[in-house]
């Protein structure tokens, strides 16, 4: 029996979608460092390391010293802040980190501060324009590149890029063209300093370019992250089927109201996240699929949340169909997104009932 | 130094709240049955016991199993989800609990199943048509009342509203309008059941309504929760100024794009919650005040919070003023909803820099 929110987890898919992405990365000869940030679990980094992965990448530092327990490389995909100079020492002292740097203040304190080695990814602006250094930016990058050069502690790894934007496109078609135009400006890059950096890397690709391009001209490592279970946006934006999400909210229903066609279950805003989508019907938060012996099928048409407050997530049903749902019976939800969803549970249970944590 | 994002909360600003309601209720002789579901945290519970507050209420039987420890009348402003059955036996075994009802289903459930004594307030729609009965449906409620009368577990307490539809609200007036219309709904349940049950109590009262109404005709308990800390949505209602504001996210600087004159924080979806308004300059996920010697003063015009991911805040700031911040000091910002950001941000702050645990 569900007795509170739930956050069950389908490991088969979970296991289908990372076993997916690893082998598309070694058809496309790509270094595979998958970001953590959506699971941020042990026992599922556990998975990825018994098919080979050997390095990850993560949003926090946080998220990195937690992760350090299994993992010796780890890139901290996130403008390095440097008021955790601490932590990175820590870090530094006992595993390969690798930071992303797009200032000159910031280099300029780890120069400063830094008793251990660390890599640096230059973070460059591929177009999301939500961080990193302007591609045109030369002097820039010559002037950060001269501080990691004059310093022992620091190594020029490459360049790392994000293209956030796919997360706006509702096409696989419109996700390639910004795909296409980060490679460019990354080849682009690489060319330009690969006389002074031989060895120079670039880094690039999130969930939606991962899940649809096929060309990675010039890249030498992916970095997706949200693959390993999907979700409801990620379908919108078309990287994934619904039957590929692997996680799903069980949620006790705990008011029926017929005259308006809605239930009302236990699983509100601080379980799902406030995260939504505009679509067909409106603003939905959420969308119910159907129970079955091994987990959950098809989303039910037309039953969606509605809307969520702290504890409360409202459903809309088919007028036709709300007489087949009891009090005390349970929905499944597929949430909006779930790696919000994910950091608000804390927690995943499978569908055979083990208990998987997280930071 | 602000080494992360941190919660801060200004004990006066708080206290001076949690005052100003006490007395409020006070003078309109109403029993002041605060709602936790804002801090949730026993040590601000200790605020509000210190002045003499002896119930109060939350919305989910984990909160009430937590703040057991310190009270012993608490109410689950919540639909009863009958699959905690356990923790209300165990609950009500200890401490005086009222629980709200608004099906048979869940009342027939628990006249099976209780093995103590349990208060219920019948849940009514008083036109936020998010849960309850309606008002007219008095077959429904004398089929409930039926159930709790045939058994000695159960005792009937009174008719229990939530004003939720105040959060539309733009204006006092708006406010006091809704707030009109569920005091003639009260006064007329009380009035058709006092012949029957002559003890018969109204709850009723969200912030909005306590904040700015001042007539509660025939209302016996208020229950307002978010005051504790207010926010910007809550100040956008109507129900508080800027400088009522208790709380504010301190986030490390990690970024400066002077050419888009944005600021990038340490701070992202997974500190402040998704929640935004709609304001003047678009869609916003906090505003930026300044930085006082004793904590915050004002808002910062022109400089909010127009996007966050799920560690990264993206601040907007006026151009002339990108040159005044630098990289490693940290901006305060006032959250969208206090409710939702505590729930994620686990602990508080003191501006003394003294930790307060929560749930």
């Amino acid at each position: 029996m569900i007795i509170k929110p739930t956050l069950l987890l389908d490991e088969n898919k979970c296991k289908e979608n990372i076993n997916r992405m690893f082998k598309k990365a070694k058809v496309h000869n790509l270094a595979f460092r998958p970001h953590f940030k959506t699971h941020q679990s042990l026992e599922i980094g556990l998975w990825f390391k018994e098919i080979g992965v050997h390095k990850i990448t993560v949003s926090s530092i946080t998220m990195a010293e937690y992760f350090s327990e299994d993992w010796d490389d780890i890139t901290i995909a996130f403008p390095t802040n440097i008021n955790e100079i601490e932590s990175i020492n820590r870090l530094a002292s006992k595993i390969t980190i690798n930071l992303a740097i797009e200032n000159i203040e910031s280099i300029a304190y780890l120069a400063e501060n830094l008793k251990y080695k660390v890599n640096v990814y230059l973070k460059v602006d591929v177009g999301f324009h939500r961080t990193g250094i302007n591609p045109t930016n030369k002097d820039l990058m010559d002037a950060i590149l001269d501080v990691i050069n004059a310093n022992s502690f620091l190594s020029f790894l490459g360049f790392l890029g994000h293209e956030g934007h796919t997360y706006k496109c509702r096409t696989p078609e419109a996700i390639k063209k910004i795909h296409s135009d980060s490679l460019n400006i990354m080849a682009r890059l690489k060319e330009f300093y690969k006389s002074r950096f031989p060895n120079v890397i670039v880094s690039l690709g999130d969930t939606p370019s991962c899940s649809v391009a096929e060309d990675f001209s010039g890249v030498d490592e992916i970095r997706p992250g949200n693959f390993v279970f999907y979700d409801l946006t990620q379908h919108k934006i078309g990287s994934n089927t619904i039957s590929q999400i692997a996680v799903a909210m069980a949620c006790p229903i705990v008011a029926i109201h017929k005259g308006r066609s809605e239930i009302v279950v236990y699983g509100g805003g601080v379980h799902f996240s406030k995260d939504r989508i505009e679509d067909t019907e409106g603003t939905i938060f959420g969308r119910v699929v159907e129970k079955t012996e091994k987990g959950w099928g098809d989303i039910i048409p037309e039953m969606y949340v509605n809307s969520l407050s702290q504890e409360h997530g409202i459903i809309s049903v088919r007028k036709s169909e709300i007489n087949n749902y009891t009090i005390g019976d349970h929905l499944m939800i597929l949430p909006i997104h779930s790696c919000m969803t994910g950091n608000l549970m804390k927690q995943y249970t499978t569908i055979s009932g083990k208990q998987i944590s997280r930071l």
